[in-house]
């Protein structure tokens, strides 16, 4: 059994996996790190392996004090991944877009793809038909652009994530749900839009916090799985003991 | 002649106008207010009107110490406009939202406007043809969308606008410029089609700090002009003088 956490910018994730299958996920704060992963380890006593995938350093001692208890794993950029990276900085290449791109890659082959990723980010990354990453595009997710209307402005609320009724907000609070929600769903839809125009064959992945929340609102048909991120760590790290 | 001055988010902007005619602009910070308006008055000593929309209000003190040298406004939800206002919530609509439909209204009589004002934040602010004020949408403005980027992610760097050279951003750096800027884009040209879709007869007007950046960019075909809030103030004013 294997235990992948992703530690996201505002919340971690984990699943236990038995082979490809999932058999629990978990959402947890930075916070509660180590305990959360104590209590799992307990409930999942056959967890030989931890694999962690982080876009920040600082957490990795909280993982390291399991090594006396099974193996850890970081993912990095240096590990292999099934696609050529053509990124001209691949330094800078968040390792949860890596991933993404790996169990893109990997669970639809021969077609071009286009992961979106719709969290605190949401990141675009698109993989062609050769299995070639050619990067993608980063916009700030509905939370944050709540937030930042409420942190950068004189008098707008800080609001929570709300369907938009209209396309017309008649009051301060619908103008809002309308500019933030609607906004990101054009946004999404535009950029799928123009991929499709440029490129036949075409599967789009859909996944992060939001997912079921956009899903419904998109024009565009798309594969949506609120879970691919933990899948692909699992996928990237089967691919990793095979190639390494 | 009239001085108008709108206290923004970020920054002020101020113009002269003689009747309808706009002489000179001035754009300058919170900090140096007073010298600026100073130095203004000096250079058009027949200014009798000082004409002031803002969205805090914090700055109301500096303004009425000019008022033993000319008359001062500041315009108010509770001054005539040229619309019927069907807000929900009128006393939290914007008061630069209600002057631009009063630009919109009276500059463009007689059709659907959508008002599209794409400075810290991005406001959309729809009047029909029949002078009804129906509300819109508020999102974050480009510099919003950089900030927040940086702010509130562990890694990504604080970019400057720029130009995306791509769809595809082929570094950190070309993401984020693509997931700004073409995410805005989309958004905005997501936002015309729908309207469009709704009502006929229609005319778009952009302005506000982001609109020659914007306009090019766009699909939709639109009236641009980075002055049509100062216009509007101007325009406001002068409707205000007839109807109060």
């Amino acid at each position: 059994m294997i235990l992948v956490i992703d530690v996201g910018n505002t919340r971690i994730k984990g699943a236990v996996f038995e082979g490809p299958i999932l058999l629990e996920i978990f959402v947890f704060t930075k916070i509660e790190l180590q305990k959360n992963i104590e209590n799992i380890l307990k409930n999942f006593e056959k967890v030989s392996d931890l694999v962690v995938s982080s876009v920040g350093d600082v957490e990795k001692l909280s993982f390291l004090a399991f090594e006396n208890m099974l193996n850890v794993h970081f993912i990095s950029n240096t590990d292999p991944f099934p696609f050529q990276n053509k990124y001209a900085t691949p330094q800078t290449l968040g390792i949860d877009r890596m991933v993404l791109a790996a169990g893109a890659t990997l669970q639809f082959p021969n077609q071009n793809r286009l992961v979106i990723d719709a969290g605190t980010c949401v990141t675009y990354d698109f993989i062609d038909q050769d299995n070639n990453y050619l990067g993608g595009a980063i916009a700030p997710g509905l939370r944050l652009r709540y937030e930042s209307l409420h942190n950068y402005t004189a008098k707008l609320p800080l609001l929570a994530l709300e369907n938009p009724e209209n396309l017309i907000g008649n009051s301060t609070s619908d103008s809002i749900h309308s500019g933030v929600v609607n906004g990101l769903v054009y946004e999404i839809d535009g950029f799928i839009n123009e991929y499709r125009a440029r490129y036949l064959n075409f599967i789009i992945i859909l996944t992060g916090g939001d997912t079921d929340f956009l899903a419904k609102r998109l024009k565009n048909t798309i594969f949506a799985n609120s879970n691919f991120l933990l899948e692909s760590l699992n996928q990237t790290f089967q691919y990793k003991i095979k190639n390494d």
